[in-house]
């Protein structure tokens, strides 16, 4: 063997690249093809990948390794430049291929779709939610706000003492009768704008969520466009804008700290589709307050697909790193009798395919729900706004419902899902010992970056109660008033079946029932209905602070039986059979493992399973999966298509060149010839000190101890 | 009320700092007294408050905001200099108070504390644990390393290729008989060191994990003393060295990367307490092979430690901002006929109390096992080494003995502590909202430096199963041979009771069992017999690769029973009759919600628990308890005696005025009147950049196209 190629080797070192090519060359699809179902169609996907394409060649939006290294301030800069970069893409592209366009940037820099995002996303959705036509066209298109030109928008809601509870919030917007104005006032400490992203340093505008006051009188939150910066950048009268300084992740984002004190506005910077001042200060009130909350929507859509863009990625770098990576030798390789038996891929260790390989199926069932529910959200706004245009009453109320239903929806998955990914990105860290820290390989920045998805737009456990509520009061309502329920719960119309004189009776029976996704669907269905009723009677007993736990965990069965329902539809409608099989099983691990294995206390708790059957699923079926689906990993994780600018980690190239990659770049980020710190004078004066005799003037010797004690 | 204090308010703000005082004025018991407890007697906890208050007066060692603010060059330097202020203190001090000073710097500063560790810890632990009693002396007295002066020492151990399999490291050492030297040599690329804390910058010397060759023989890894850099802090020939760079924490840390090519140390450079090469070559192999790995053990001890302290420091954020912060109101509060009933404390809600108070146990019941293995080390290796030092056979064996239950004891409490204080960390955070992730309330950076503990020295998966699988082969040996199991896993003894015939009766029947400490313990012992049983099952028919997933579960009940166990023991003991009921309430909670409910499959599926009596735990027990820990959260925290600068958190300050301490801090590092970015120019182009049409220079224009079109 020659060792002296690129560099001296004096013995043979590991070759981690063979083992991916190995494997590739016998990938059983085509993952281009796979890659047209993660993305819904073979049009959307080659649309993806042309995005990409321009992306990863672009010099100024290209991720490249550099990325890991910018201090807060670097990150802040970079992140403006790329805004203002992809702001020319918005000029001469659809509204659609934007949208994909930013999804894609949320995987490799989610901070620049987010700081894009509270413009565009936030901004603009408030003013489409809450303003009249004309209010909207003269915001977002006449001043030139969708194209990141003449005004950047931000969304001021939050405030330092109320995040979740917006009705609660407390900047008042008073009017003024004598001038025709609202006067915009942050009333105490507590009342300041907070976490506004945008507002440190780029916004010029922002949409402020305040208390109406007429006449004295509370109208409750309402939305008004406020002023903040000047055509110079320079801040307005009245206008305190601060910088929120330091985060745990997206430092890229100038968040920002807002307090008015009494700041004037026109009557007619007010946000007024469905809730109007006249100019004698007569208030008309919307028909119901949640309307006005659709501009958080779509963002709750936006995320469910970040999710399943990023749980592709964190698990394609693991996954990766596993084929590539020998660690110890099997039990069976330990005994094997030919000699120099190599360690063991992590990978073929199944305690290693069951840390990773249930993400790699999440991945795929979550992207089906995303896409079903940013279909969803696009029909639903669209009939209310022409429902609303055409003052059709009946729409309306028929769009309520479908909000209420979309609510439901989006919120669950919001929730369920950016849990599943946080929780991806740590256990691909772990899943990669100690390089998974390093911060080329792309777990850290990643995992800081992600987790605020937990939190904000609706944070996830107080998503999950007021997702639990709404199925709790349906279960109450089909017990005691016989409802029929609609829409995506109308299971529980069959409460009746499942509880009672039902309720000790398994439902799934043997790994043959748990092996039928459509009986695990169902089993979801028991599960979510034997604890919401449990739940709903504690509830009469105590209230509904009581089962905050139970609806929670409702909330989250709630999402996975949304997103495997889901999944095994577009599975069954996609028009590549050879595929399929493949699909089913990764459906199969979701269910196993993400759902049964996961919550086996409550499948076990409320008799939908036997604990038999649990020990059978744990100790066989799951492995048995794992098994079957090991030897596809690397075409499951080649068909999400991203490209090593996408995935940005060393360890998680293409090219599977795990060390050469790793080292080359750890090396190109820190050249070995400063082997000195800049500090090192600091460090060397503390190994070179004098003694501590000398230090104390030999103050402490012997002989000045004999001397002073005289 | 009068608004105009410090500031003008034109509405009464919210007044966190009342609560949090009225329940303070209401404590049950005086929290010095509570924390002799947690540090195992007055005087230590003495000596604790009395080193906190050192520290925090300390210009350079106390922490602050700035903290959260520094670049990773500035962090890198800060920590160099207050390794440089810490070597002062070790000069005049006890070793004991020295090592409870670095465990308290490990809560506050975590990167410090290791960075002084490669140094002090693993080092000289390297040289104590493989070296003869002279080595120890020269290097680490003789030459002052001990004292951070004149030797900085690092550890390098782990490769790029090589981790956890440190057998299979694969730097060579080899012996030049020419010479009486050894060849130090890096093969290629996959057998650089990595991560080598404090390699990049600071270190003088390194212990080297490397293969002994002689004559061609390889006679596996052994340990070198190799100089990386000379009095000049310049590196000697042959040295490469390199900075890993940007990680996802720690950035104080200066790890680095070390490449030998052909390094040549003398002979007695090698480390030989248990393993020598003659001047002739001829080499004496050690009696037992992890003997030499003991370096490893203090780290792990100490990790259990750094668990118990920040589960308290972030316990203690997280319930002080529940406390002061409003949310909602309650149902209670919505349907109360009293006029402007106030928003609910966080902390009043079920949901909050069993999102956080768990964890409040847990800081408790791993302080227990904290000091109970701290013990155990300490008494270990003094018998080990007396053994050696006289040459004692019988005792060394012995040594041996315990030194393999400790592994056990101290990988299991390593693994799971360190889990326990990730997830502790995260939750933490979650339950403080979008305030969670702004750096300045210290969650962020605890989490990123926290997570390595779980890889690092032990990679916990790894641990899990190299814990899990002398258990198992307990059992295999119980089962065939009827083994006699002694130490910590003596219960397994009794496994036949549990299986066979008896695997299906219940243990703990009633919520009474469930209350009786001793009983669930017990019930922890059934449920570890019975997983370990199947699992061994199992590894009959296939191999211990098939129960890595059983293995890391049996490992994680096998902590929680140790730990358990000696907190009710050490509970039994305590002197103050009077803080014991409130002791045993979170002993309860531990036991309920970390283990029963956490692991309820487990206990669900090998019938150690009914499902009824699971239903119950979770509906009414675990609630009941929260109930009764909640009036006494402050008295609980307060009792950590963690000073305001230990938590060095903005919203967990002692007074509890969340909004102006976080509010005056964000002020503090992020100026207002800096409101225009320094990259403002480029935001200001973007935004007001010409049209479309001009910057095209109107080529697209529909005049152009009609000229063009001609």
């Amino acid at each position: 063997m020659a060792y002296t190629t690129n560099t001296v080797s004096s013995a043979a070192g590991p070759d981690p690249k063979s083992l991916l090519a190995k494997e590739r060359a016998t990938n059983a699809w085509d993952p281009v093809k796979m890659h047209y179902f993660l993305e819904g169609s073979a049009e959307k996907a080659e649309m993806i990948k042309s995005l990409t394409q321009q992306m990863e060649r672009d010099p100024i939006l290209a991720a490249d390794y550099n990325y890991y290294d910018l201090t807060k301030e670097q990150q802040r800069q970079l992140t403006a430049e790329k805004i203002s970069r992809v702001a020319r893409y918005i000029e001469v592209e659809s509204f659609q291929d934007f949208n994909r366009r930013l999804s894609l940037i949320g995987v490799f820099d989610p901070q620049v779709s987010t700081r894009i995002g509270v413009n565009l996303g936030l901004f603009i959705s408030c003013l489409r939610g809450n303003g009249t036509f004309d209010q909207l066209q003269y915001w977002a298109l006449g001043k030139n706000t969708a194209y990141i030109r003449g005004i950047y928008g931000c969304f001021a809601m939050t405030e330092l003492a109320h995040g979740s509870n917006v009705m609660g919030l407390e900047t008042t917007a008073t009017f003024d009768r004598e001038t025709d104005e609202f006067v915009i006032n942050t009333p105490h400490i507590g009342a300041t704008k907070w976490w506004i992203g945008g507002a440190a340093h780029s916004a010029t505008h922002s949409t402020v969520y305040a208390r109406l006051i007429v006449d004295g009188e509370d109208y409750g939150v309402k939305t008004f466009v406020v002023p903040l910066r000047d055509s110079n950048h320079d801040l307005t009268p009245g206008v305190t804008v601060g910088d929120i300084g330091a985060k745990m992740g997206r430092d890229g984002i100038d968040n920002g700290w807002i307090q008015f004190s009494s700041v004037r506005i026109p009557r007619y910077f007010m946000l007024q589709k469905f809730c109007k001042v006249s100019r004698e200060g007569d208030v008309v009130l919307p028909p119901l307050e949640q309307l006005s909350y659709s501009a958080l929507l779509g963002g709750r859509v936006m995320m469910v697909l970040d999710s399943y863009r990023m749980i592709a990625r964190m698990s394609t770098i693991a996954l990766r790193y596993a084929i590539g990576r020998r660690q110890f030798k099997s039990q069976a390789a330990e005994e094997s009798e030919e000699d120099n038996v190599p360690e063991t891929q992590l990978l073929d260790y199944p305690l290693h395919q069951r840390r990773l390989l249930p993400f790699l199926a999440a991945a795929y069932v979550v992207s089906a729900g995303a896409l079903k529910v940013e279909r969803t959200i696009e029909e639903t706004l669209n009939e209310l706004d022409d429902a609303v245009d055409s003052n059709d009453e009946d729409g309306i109320l028929k769009s309520i419902d479908a909000m209420k239903s979309l609510f439901i929806d989006s919120g669950a998955l919001k929730a369920t899902c950016t849990w599943l990914a946080a929780e991806t990105i740590d256990q691909c860290r772990q899943a990669c010992g100690g390089h998974g820290y390093s911060s080329y390989n792309g777990f850290g920045k990643a995992y800081n970056d992600w987790v605020v998805q937990c939190t904000w737009e609706g944070d996830n456990n107080v998503l999950g109660i007021n997702i639990g509520k709404p199925i709790v009061k349906h279960v109450l309502n089909v017990i005691d008033n016989g409802k029929v329920v609609k829409g995506s719960s109308a299971f529980l119309t069959h409460t009746k079946d499942f509880i009672g004189a039902n309720a000790k009776k398994t439902y799934l029976n043997s790994l043959a029932d748990v092996g039928d996704l459509k009986k695990l669907i169902k089993a979801i269905e028991v599960a979510i209905i034997r604890l919401t009723y449990e739940a709903s009677e504690t509830q009469r007993k105590t209230s509904f602070d009581y089962i905050g736990a139970e609806m929670v965990n409702i909330t989250k069965l709630k999402a996975h039986h949304y997103l495997l329902e889901e999944y095994l539809r577009r599975v069954e409608e996609f028009d590549d059979a050879s595929l399929k099989p493949y699909l089913i099983l990764l459906g199969k691990l979701y269910g196993a493992s993400i759902v049964l294995d996961k919550f086996s206390g409550i499948f076990l708790t409320f008799n939908v399973i036997s604990t038999e059957l649990v020990g059978k699923l744990s100790a066989e079926y799951i492995p048995k999966l794992l098994a079957e689906i090991r030897p596809h990993t690397v075409a499951f994780t080649d068909s999400f298509q991203q490209s090593d600018m996408i995935i940005n980690s060393a360890i998680g190239k293409f090219d599977g060149d795990i060390y050469e990659n790793y080292f080359s770049i750890v090396k190109a980020q820190n050249p070995p010839r400063a082997h000195k710190a800049p500090y090192s004078a600091a460090l060397e004066a503390m190994l070179n000190r004098p003694s501590l005799d000398e230090r104390d003037r030999f103050d402490k010797t012997h002989e000045a101890a004999e001397t002073l004690s005289k």
